[in-house]
């Protein structure tokens, strides 16, 4: 067993170095090419295919099964020959076709693999698109890290299918990847995870007792999509101590929509929560969507500022002495379905000063619905 | 007339370093505040409202005719006391009131009036919202250069919007500046132009000659949203010469669909342009706008290659020898509608890594139709 191992470890690294040439005999039968022989040993222990094994007169008989995309790669090599049941030879061309009727998106499923495969990765058909393991592994020896989920730049992603991602990642406790191709045949490999909020400096009591210093309810005024506070002490307090609205030269505060209506909500404004929500959600479709994550947020102790000038709702602080944000969030409706650019370009502002990119839903949970942070961010593979 | 000049200019920097203090007596009259009286030349020689006259029993008589926002502003510093015909004091709120009846974004326009006198710059109302002068002129003295129109970070604007913009800039020979107030009171200025191409280093001509060294045509595969070009002489030379496609380490090209659609047309590839070009639009919705704008530009002499990376659709070369590229393009359907945070993502975006961002679109003069192309860029004002 040993001697045979060694045999095919020597083997393989010959062939891997094109020292010798061996071209595998294979089989196209539907979404695999089967190869039977000596060889198969080899190409498996290289990392192509899986061998599958039946009784055949009590012997045991093995084969390798191929995904099509190893099969192209061992084609495109010139290191297998491929034939229908009593066909004559394949072109890469014919192969290509079949493999397109099989899998329309099969163009991006092989450059992705050729990339990888490449590069050094070890990567098996399976699990949504791909199961991909670190470099040098052996597939079986350990299990798989990722799943890649391919997509070319002209397709969609539904938060529905990202919600859907995330509960595969932690049904197979393995971490997603989704892998763009780009028209230029490049691949952006994205890392999609929950979001943690854990770290927060400030704890919410802490702020609480300071807040206990204002008495009385502040007089406040609907200016548009703004609220002013009018009240000079209360407005330098919650601009001061937590980083509330912005102070006009006169004392004054502006508040936002979700501002003011979590300050009425902490009984700090004049004005009836209720009402106030309901004209909200007149003025911005989508302000529920947004009161919910900054209610959720702000009680976690952390400080929101709009995101506007990096195109989020809103960007996040750990503390009132952070001097910049560490996250940018925006809030999705659940009916909402990305586009490869748009998530391309949000991700990439969001690297590009440095900040996380969440994005945030509302999921149904059976009859309760919760608020689920996803973290989605460019990942160097 | 001389010393009248020069007693109102030292009265009005008396006013303004707040070394005396007059109030005006203010009349509200719908959009307007009418002043009479002799504060009247004092406070339009410091920029604000409209000297209009009347000739009353053979007499000229003058009154002051301030808009909302410069009365609003007065109100606030204190400056002027406003009542409505025969009525008592407004308070700002009453006041504010009052502006919100007229104009529902009163609290935007004010914001954005306020931040720019205070920061110096001569504001009058009219324009689309407002006309802009530069630092330090006397309005009259020169005329406006810039108009302004205003959103909030919550607002909507269509292409037929900026279309109008456009066309309202050619006829009064102003820059249109878009101010989009955000949900922190702040203010980001962008301005809108017609994005030019005439710098390109190599003529189209110089590159034909080129291309003129290929003879026949390449045979090629369309596989997904890619075409492969299984010729390898024309494959290296279109990518090397002419930066098409992504060259394998088997010298094939991968060809995006705008870039084969567009070899087709020019009778490089074995494709009919036709059929192909029917094929892509039902691979992409947007096939056809993105088509136009990629062969209009590579007629010119530029090299678009997919801007997918910064979110856009393409990225655009001067020449081949160029490492970084200029402009990212983004083309958009006739009927799109940019919230104001998609078009803060895009444009910061592509100012981060020193691109002009540039939206294109197809507009319909008369029966023809043709493509504009638009640069918007955060402006310092």
């Amino acid at each position: 067993m040993e001697k045979r191992d060694l045999k095919s470890l020597l083997f393989s690294f010959l062939i891997e170095k094109s020292f010798i040439t061996i071209k595998m005999q294979g089989i196209l039968s539907g979404e695999k090419v089967i190869v039977a022989g000596s060889e198969a040993d080899t190409f498996e222990s290289m990392g192509y295919g899986r061998k599958k094994g039946k009784s055949v007169k009590g012997e045991r008989e093995y084969k390798l099964e191929l995904s099509l995309e190893e099969a192209a790669f061992l084609l495109e090599a010139g290191r297998i020959v491929i034939r229908k049941e009593k066909g004559s030879e394949l072109t890469l061309e014919d192969f290509l076709k079949h493999a397109l009727g099989i899998y329309p998106n099969f163009g991006a499923r092989y450059i992705v693999y050729k990339d990888l495969k490449e590069r050094g990765y070890v990567v098996q058909p399976g699990g949504v698109d791909f199961w991909l393991y670190p470099r040098g592994t052996k597939p079986g020896a350990k299990t798989a890290r990722y799943f890649i989920r391919i997509l070319s730049e002209r397709e969609f992603l539904s938060v529905k299918d990202v919600e859907a991602v995330l509960v595969l990642a932690h049904n197979m406790r393995k971490e997603p990847v989704i892998a763009v191709v780009d028209d230029e045949s490049d691949i952006t490999y994205y890392d999609v995870k929950e979001a943690k909020f854990d770290d927060v400096i400030e704890k919410r009591d802490e702020r609480e007792d300071r807040k206990s210093e204002v008495s009385g309810k502040g007089k406040a005024f609907l200016l548009g999509d703004k609220v002013i506070l009018w009240d000079t002490d209360l407005a330098a307090n919650l601009y001061k101590n937590d980083f509330y609205g912005k102070l006009t030269n006169e004392n004054r505060l502006l508040l936002s929509l979700v501002e003011a209506a979590y300050l009425i909500k902490k009984g700090l404004l004049e004005l009836n929560f209720e009402q106030f929500v309901e004209h909200a959600a007149t003025i911005e479709s989508d302000f529920m969507g947004k009161y919910a994550v900054y209610e959720d947020l702000r009680e976690k102790g952390l400080i929101l500022k709009t995101g506007f000038k990096f195109g989020s709702h809103f960007r996040v602080y750990k503390a009132t002495n952070q001097k910049h944000s560490r996250d940018l969030i925006h809030v999705l409706p659940e009916e909402h379905v990305f586009s490869m650019p748009e998530l391309a370009r949000a991700v990439r502002l969001a690297h590009g000063v440095k900040k996380r990119m969440i994005f945030s839903f509302k999921e149904q949970v059976g009859t309760e619905s919760r608020i689920r942070y996803v973290d989605i961010g460019r990942m160097k593979l």
